[in-house]
């Protein structure tokens, strides 16, 4: 197999190429790995000269546009064709490159990827799914942001696709999926839930049921399911609530000379500690349902961030993630359509 | 005025009497309030002869069921018509206590709640108000799992309970409500949390818009809205992921003796840093909508917890926090009536 081939959106992020870049080239230092960099070519050529980096296997691919954080999807689709985002899908779809890596919008790159790569066959809506770190083995919470308001065959997929990714890139034998509601018996939880326990119990898959709030970090399942809009304000809460208990800890730290002394003394599991939970240690979100291998980094990723999940795209590339999904989507088939003939709910798409 | 008087349910919690009573008990001593401990008046007796507390104004009022934390709120009100909780509230009813604490089943709290002493005019679905600790000052976060599937009038009602409560009760001249979802700029989230920031929009409320995750411990509002799904979920969240940050850190000290040594040194910051996080310095969480005061704590509540919610409930009566709920509701009546016809979307209730 030749090395992976992988096209970075180099305009994306809240930092741009600034970060992009380097991060980019600090993933094809440290693997075999063939990078296309997709944005405004002087920015990127110059920044590649910088870090003396011409020797490696670095293409640039020009896009004049570039889609800031908080312009609508249906808006990037129409009016920014020439998007980096795009040509990086453009470039996808035309097989040149394997996979797709942006820390952009990730409604745009969602969007984007549909459009141009499309979804893989029966996949009605691609998740969004995110690998956290637990006091055990890591746990895929998925969808954390791509669909808003889901139907209960929607979130049946999501938890078969991360079955099947669980299974064939992390390794694990058996995924345990959980739902996420709130309470741990059967019939708890809003009506969507409900209705998608009764989907997962009638699957063939390691279905252990319900998964509160404080089970996302016992690790004790591999597969956590919900609906995007629970998912994405999840996981800016766990975000948000590390940082602020940081905040805490730091002005308690430096009301005292003793206590300064302390963690001074500390320092080294500190920072064994924040490296445990640093975001930037597990690189991006795989978007799974599409037809070609596509992460989102967080906006605010730094260089490390982005070359972590340029190395994660590229694992993802050769364990053959994208063929292990369409595969055993495949088997699948009959259940999904099973599930969609039985389906009692209409809530509103987004 | 008379000292608050209130009704405990002695047998709620995941430990019972064994913890509710000492903590009751620990309040009574520590203010000057009536407390009538509800349940097994044997059990409740004998542990307040134990703790020698038979000075203070407690009356032990006798009933002999006992909710489980996982029993149905309609099984409950069908078939235990005498558990404590219900005899709470028919105390309340009574004008006999003036509110109620229970560390029991929530869901059957808000129910025989709503079946005994009934709601505040105009209100469709009383709310589970949970205050949290910040950066800066408390925030009060509504719904967080009395209502798991709502409409857009029920959300704002509960900003507007919030808001009111937070006025008469926290201090707060003009609280800023925000509304939780996934971005900041309005038209972010799902249908449920764009129509209701129609709704906010239309009210004379200091709505300041859209809160992320990320922004609800950062202390910039004073009331978050969101439905029960979503705010169960984030408070569960909430205390696994500081429950899971403390044993990893922990796990990370233990490796290294200098680690242990530089924590033993700091460890008077770190007790009040713990300090500033535990919900049992919080004690409960309002139940608002209802025609009388209650309060429902966290089922693994400790004697701390305990004391504090009862301490808080007695403040919300001194408070006359339902006196202000009422006459501020009243005003917003028409607005609410307004808004009930102009609604369009008619998702399943709970």
């Amino acid at each position: 197999m030749n090395s992976p081939c992988i096209a970075v959106d180099a305009m994306g992020g809240d930092y741009g190429p600034e970060v992009v870049v380097p991060g980019a080239i600090a993933a094809a230092r440290s693997k075999n790995i063939s990078l296309v960099l997709v944005g405004k070519e002087k920015e990127i050529a110059s920044i590649v000269a910088q870090e003396g980096a011409e020797d490696l296997d670095i293409q640039i691919h020009p896009a004049e546009e570039v889609v800031g954080m908080d312009e609508k999807p249906s808006e990037v689709l129409r009016k920014k064709k020439n998007s980096s985002i795009q040509e990086a899908f453009v470039l996808a779809r035309k097989g040149q490159v394997d996979g797709v890596v942006s820390a952009g919008n990730s409604g745009a790159t969602l969007a984007c990827g549909m459009f141009t790569v499309g979804r893989i066959k029966g996949i009605e809506r691609p998740a969004l799914a995110s690998i956290l770190p637990t006091e055990k083995n890591p746990v895929i919470l998925i969808d954390v942001g791509a669909n808003v308001d889901c139907k209960p065959i929607h979130l049946l997929q999501f938890g078969l696709m991360a079955e099947i990714f669980a299974k064939h890139v992390l390794d694990i034998t058996r995924p345990r999926i959980g739902l996420l509601t709130i309470g741990e018996e059967e019939g708890k939880g809003n009506s969507l839930v409900k209705q998608t326990f009764e989907l997962f119990k009638a699957s063939p898959s390691n279905f252990v049921g319900n998964v509160e709030g404080r089970d996302i970090f016992k690790g004790n399942v591999d597969v956590i399911v919900c609906d995007g809009f629970v998912g994405n304000v999840c996981l800016k809460l766990m975000e948000g609530l590390a940082l602020s208990l940081t905040n805490l800890l730091k002005k308690e730290v430096k009301k005292s000379f003793l206590a300064q002394l302390g963690f001074l003394i500390a320092r080294r599991a500190l920072k064994s500690f924040g490296k445990k939970i640093d975001y930037a240690e597990y690189g991006g979100a795989p978007l799974l349902g599409l037809k070609k291998i596509a992460l989102v980094c967080h906006g605010a990723s730094n260089s490390k961030a982005i070359k972590n999940a340029i190395l994660m795209a590229a694992s993802f590339i050769e364990n053959k993630a994208n063929f292990h999904l369409e595969d055993g989507l495949a088997k699948y088939e009959e259940l999904v359509s099973f599930c969609k003939t039985t389906e009692t709910s209409q809530p509103k798409s987004a």
